[in-house]
């Protein structure tokens, strides 16, 4: 390797270190929000099950937290992988698309848990802000999978309207990001005032239930602008054609 | 005025229309915000007073709304007005500085309501998720203001100190307001759940306050995601000044 290095490569490689930081403060942060989500629903809410009843419910706030943000968070970034920026696009396209699938996936999942303890228990479906902002939230994301599924993966669409529709589709991306996390925000609060009404230990004498979902929710929400901030940052972005042209020469002369 | 404009100055005119087109949407919106939860707070949840009671409390949805997003969205967007774009930068930060301030000054107000209600009814303070979230959003409020006035207003900093922290300065502008909203979706599904708790209809069965005061919600995040969309959409910038004057002369060609 030449020890030459311009200036634009320090800067590079600078930017190149301070993502792969960034990735493994988002990985602990993200295994964190899907692991505190689960205690919490584990050990104060009485653990998981597939029968109607309120353990039935207590998958949705982990499925819809792994769905809707850590995989949703994780498949947005793949772009921004220093790897994918050379090459062909095409794998990392399909790692895209997969990555997502895999967060709708488990969101739907998320979303038949509280449908079905709702009807097995007699109650309304859908009446809460939070799940109006929810459903809005997988329903856009739905559109966003199909619409990126046709125009980018499928070789039909032409590069004006692939150019045309990119900054689009990245900006619904991080819109229906902000939504799930305010989603989260307002289900976690929900839960709390469910959970907490009745007992001695009301939610406003800040039990250790409280404290521990509500740092939860602190949590999801600080994973989310750190994956916001590495998708918005424009020195982790993948350069475009012509820059790549550009750059080229200045990332080969240090190798 | 002459006739023959560039292509890019014809994309230039475009944009702009399609600027004041969503400025006119934005505006609608915002005092649509306002009005609603105003109207939500007067006709079904008593009106406003600043006697301790819950009416002392009903300033806090309205004048947060009005401050931590409409007025703060208003704030943010200054520098996207093309009137902005040419001559001296200081009057359009003395501007911004001083929307946000006037922002800060209305959650202030909205705050020290909600602290008065609770105070005087032996209510804890900050408790729940929702007052977290806000807390913290207007903590960073005032950090990002002292900060942005510290730096960018007064005349000490370094211009490549101010490149350096501008685009942090945009991502936690962005940031604060996307926890915002939040904070307000939380807000109004809290308060929801607090106000037709034990009445014949309960929110599940979605009475009229409840359709009215979701919908006021959903208007926010719309309101939200247009500030979002015209603050990152970035032929609406402020040309940075090696752009500013390539591009000028092709302003002028057409005037």
């Amino acid at each position: 390797m030449g020890k030459n290095f311009s200036v634009e490569e320090c800067l590079n490689r600078m930017a190149s270190g301070w993502f792969y930081l960034s990735c493994l403060v988002l990985g602990s942060l993200g295994s964190m929000c899907i692991l505190f989500t689960a205690y919490w629903m584990q050990f104060w809410c009485g653990g998981f099950a597939w029968d109607g009843s309120t353990h039935t419910f207590n998958w949705h706030p982990v499925l819809t937290v792994a769905g809707m943000v850590v995989f949703y968070g994780a498949g947005s970034l793949v772009y921004r992988l220093p790897q994918s920026w050379l090459g062909p696009k095409l794998p990392w396209k399909l790692l895209h698309a997969a990555l997502h699938l895999m967060a709708f996936s488990l969101t739907v999942v998320g979303l038949v848990a509280v449908f079905k303890f709702h009807n097995h228990n007699h109650i309304a479906n859908l009446y809460s802000l939070h799940s109006w902002l929810g459903i809005t939230a997988v329903f856009l994301f739905a559109c966003q999978w199909f619409l990126g599924f046709a125009i980018f993966l499928l070789p039909w669409a032409s590069l004006w309207l692939r150019s045309l529709l990119k900054p689009i589709h990245v900006f619904f991306g991080a819109s229906i990001l902000s939504l799930s996390i305010a989603s989260v925000i307002s289900g976690i609060n929900e839960k709390l005032f469910f959970t907490l009404k009745n007992a001695t230990k009301p939610y406003s004498s800040l039990p250790s239930q409280a404290v521990f979902a509500n740092c939860t929710g602190m949590l999801v929400v600080t994973f989310g602008l750190l994956v916001l901030y590495i998708l918005l940052a424009s020195s982790w972005k993948r350069p475009e054609p012509g820059i790549l042209t550009d750059r080229q020469p200045l990332l080969h002369d240090g190798e």
